[in-house]
């Protein structure tokens, strides 16, 4: 078996995915406030074998049909939640392998800002540095942001004008020797090899200099999660990564597939995009055992707070099931925001799933046993669908990653899953025969080229 | 002599000030880039006894006229440049009680966004966090950032929205006992003492929840440096830290007591207000050795790339000065652009002026000699003027603050002149007979008691 990816999916809140399990004794996400937290974490990380850990992030928290239930607040349903691109250096500065990505919007970010920001993370982190772009669907986050709520395809519209933006700014600005830092000379940078950039697009417009010299990847590695028509083309023209999440091998397969071939006829190569799926692993020395330790977690998932965050990501109703025809499937309901809810599940019936949905705590894929046999199961869905490697959200903090450290990564490493940890820059590490920046192929390449170019 | 405050003077760059001083065989500001450059210098400073260290930031580069010259490049006047939240937290996770100050423009983040990160920084600091206000003058960063240039005054009405909306939000929507973390009860936050926020600001507008729970602080310390009419104002209602530039006491003295009157004017304590004023330190055995040591540190600093960040800072073009009538002042040439320069500088004639700022690369005061004839020059200087405190600007780093802590903190200390560093929050070590949290007087407690009204 050739070694697959692992990363450790986070958030800087206090559940993941799991609404409730928060309170779990062994619990310790309350402490996300405070730095020795993350770098503990970052530290577990390391030693454990993960390749990056990986920072989901939106604004705003579950508000339906003009109401936030109290239960929100109660569970802490994605509030309070903290800016997550803030606990990456002080990670980064305890660690010398472990990679980085975070989650920023093109919809509410500003594109110059926001390049700088990556920039300066990808500088501060020697090229470990990777950025999920989101286009951010929730409704809350525009009247919080005082602005129009913008339409799917429109968000994507603007996505693709902000990416070309980014590009330009960071690709397209420094040449790779406009640095010299030559103190003899007295001479910093070569005003020869710094060009202004003009993005005069249908949504973003800038002119002049990009404020950072070239970092070690320049664009830090591109992550995407979108399911819908544009999500996919989106991602299959930028992404490097993508997540998916399922327990139907079968439906996996076809993304996974779907993904490589809308890569390839965007000019890509096959293996450009990974495929990472999200993963929750119970080990124990029996099933049974590992049975009972899932039962133990999913009593502090709650309910009501798992409705109202399946609502907020999905804009899908769950607590209004009991009025729906009981054979109604995702694709019946299909609205503007149901969309990669709709993509996911497909014809499933909407019942059913949501009884899943809500038992696990929104976990799709949840693997248990002992160490070896859930090596065994992992190789197994891998072969089927034919994904890079998955995304540990964890149970609790800090266990579950001592656990993987400790148990599973050596049953890993037997059945040769698991890679080498990187020490280049995280490109390198996910793509090894290219270097650190995009290849030619990729339309930052475009960028490149052309940085005086307006358009 | 009572204590008075020392902060350390920082930057995201290579020149702090001086430009060209980024060559000096000495300087390491070259890994500005680097982790361990920003927690070697944070060690450092808590070592040296320092109160806080201070970040100065903006978008941008001078641009004159249309044009950024090869000059700005070759000495990097101002850019590169990086983004300075990011290096507060590894700097906080290594030190315990050395505070932060970062800089952060109400005219280019989003009031929201730059909320959550304000907060972010307070939690993860445990409460050691200020932010520095501005609005942005360079008109490059509207270029930058795709936007029309917002005249100056109404550059303050706009901040003036923007910090009613940043008081909801940090201290309107979460009352200080809503979060419980109670595991038993399994209640993360009292619902009821969460509320939305509801600002309908003639420049801003956000309804809803603020993401972030409670920080130690809530609104951070609050810094500002204006010194024209509108930024005068704006300090006095709502700067806890002023900064101030100036050799000439006089000038010094008329602008501490007129903050004071105006802090005064606005509701607000005659103490509520500390200034501190940007210096520079020499340290030598003898005058004489401390005078060949500074010519050493100027012999570095590049006339014309002075000029041009002077250009930028401060709308004056200097290397136009010769066309200028000999006798012309600052008064003589105020412009839009230019105001806050002529507030400091008043009647001072502008060649002679330009002759200091260009000799000594922008610093204004410089202090030499031997450790003990430093603290008792510095005595003198807050005697004459008033200033609470001084921050300190580098010559070189970390040279400059390895002799801080060496040879000028002992001294300051032998005068009763270097406090203690605090143990509690930022605010509390700047104000002892106050909390943690600003107090009524200041306009930011109104919105902890209307956090629900509608403006």
């Amino acid at each position: 078996m050739k070694p697959v990816i692992f990363g450790a999916f986070e958030i800087n809140q206090v559940n993941l995915t799991s609404q409730g399990l928060w309170a779990h004794p062994d619990q310790t996400t309350y402490r996300y406030k405070e730095l020795d937290y993350w770098t503990s974490m970052a530290k577990t990380l390391e030693r454990g074998g993960f390749h990056f850990v990986f920072l989901a992030d939106s604004y705003g928290y579950p508000h339906i049909k003009g109401l936030t239930k109290p239960v929100v607040f109660e569970q802490a349903v994605e509030i309070p939640n903290n800016d997550p691109m803030l606990v990456i250096p002080p990670m980064a500065a305890v660690t010398e392998r472990l990679c980085f990505a975070v989650t920023a919007s093109t919809t509410y970010e500003h594109p110059y800002a926001n390049a700088r920001r990556l920039a300066t993370l990808d500088h501060l982190t020697g090229g470990r540095f990777g950025w999920n772009v989101v286009t951010t669907s929730m409704s809350v986050v525009s009247e919080l942001f005082g602005k129009e709520l913008i339409p799917h395809d429109e968000r994507y519209a603007r996505a693709e004008d902000f990416m070309a933006l980014t590009y330009k700014l960071l690709e397209g600005s420094w040449d790779d020797d406009a640095v010299l830092v030559d103190k003899e000379r007295r001479v910093y940078a070569d005003p020869a090899k710094v060009r202004e950039i003009h993005h005069h697009g249908p949504y973003h417009r800038s002119d002049g200099y990009f404020d950072c010299e070239p970092s070690p990847q320049r664009t830090p590695v591109l992550f995407q999660a979108g399911l819908s028509e544009a999500g996919r083309s989106f991602g299959a023209a930028h992404a490097e990564v993508v997540f998916l999440q399922g327990r139907d091998t079968d439906l996996v397969r076809r993304q996974v597939d779907d993904i490589r071939a809308r890569a390839v006829k965007a000019g890509r190569s096959e293996g450009a995009v990974k495929t990472v799926t999200t993963l929750s692993i119970v080990c124990a020395r029996s099933r049974a055992e590992a049975e009972r330790k899932l039962d133990e977690y999913l009593a502090y998932v709650n309910y009501p707070a798992s409705a109202a965050y399946y609502s907020a990501m999905t804009g899908i109703d769950l607590e209004a099931l009991e009025e729906l025809d009981p054979d109604a499937t995702f694709s019946s309901i299909q609205t503007e925001e149901t969309r990669s809810s709709v993509a996911r599940h497909g014809d499933e019936k909407l019942r059913e799933a949501a009884d899943h949905i809500l038992r696990y705590g929104m976990r799709e894929l949840i693997v248990m046993g002992p160490p070896a046999e859930i090596a065994e199961r992992l190789a197994e869905y891998v072969e089927a669908t034919g994904v890079d490697g998955f995304l540990l959200a964890p149970f609790t903090v800090p266990a579950s990653y001592d656990e993987f450290a400790d148990e599973i990564a050596p049953a890993l490493r037997d059945a040769g899953m698991l890679a080498e940890q990187p020490t280049g820059t995280f490109r390198e590490s996910l793509f090894p025969d290219g270097g650190p920046r995009l290849p030619e192929s990729h339309p930052a390449h475009a960028a490149r080229a052309s940085g005086a170019g307006v358009v």
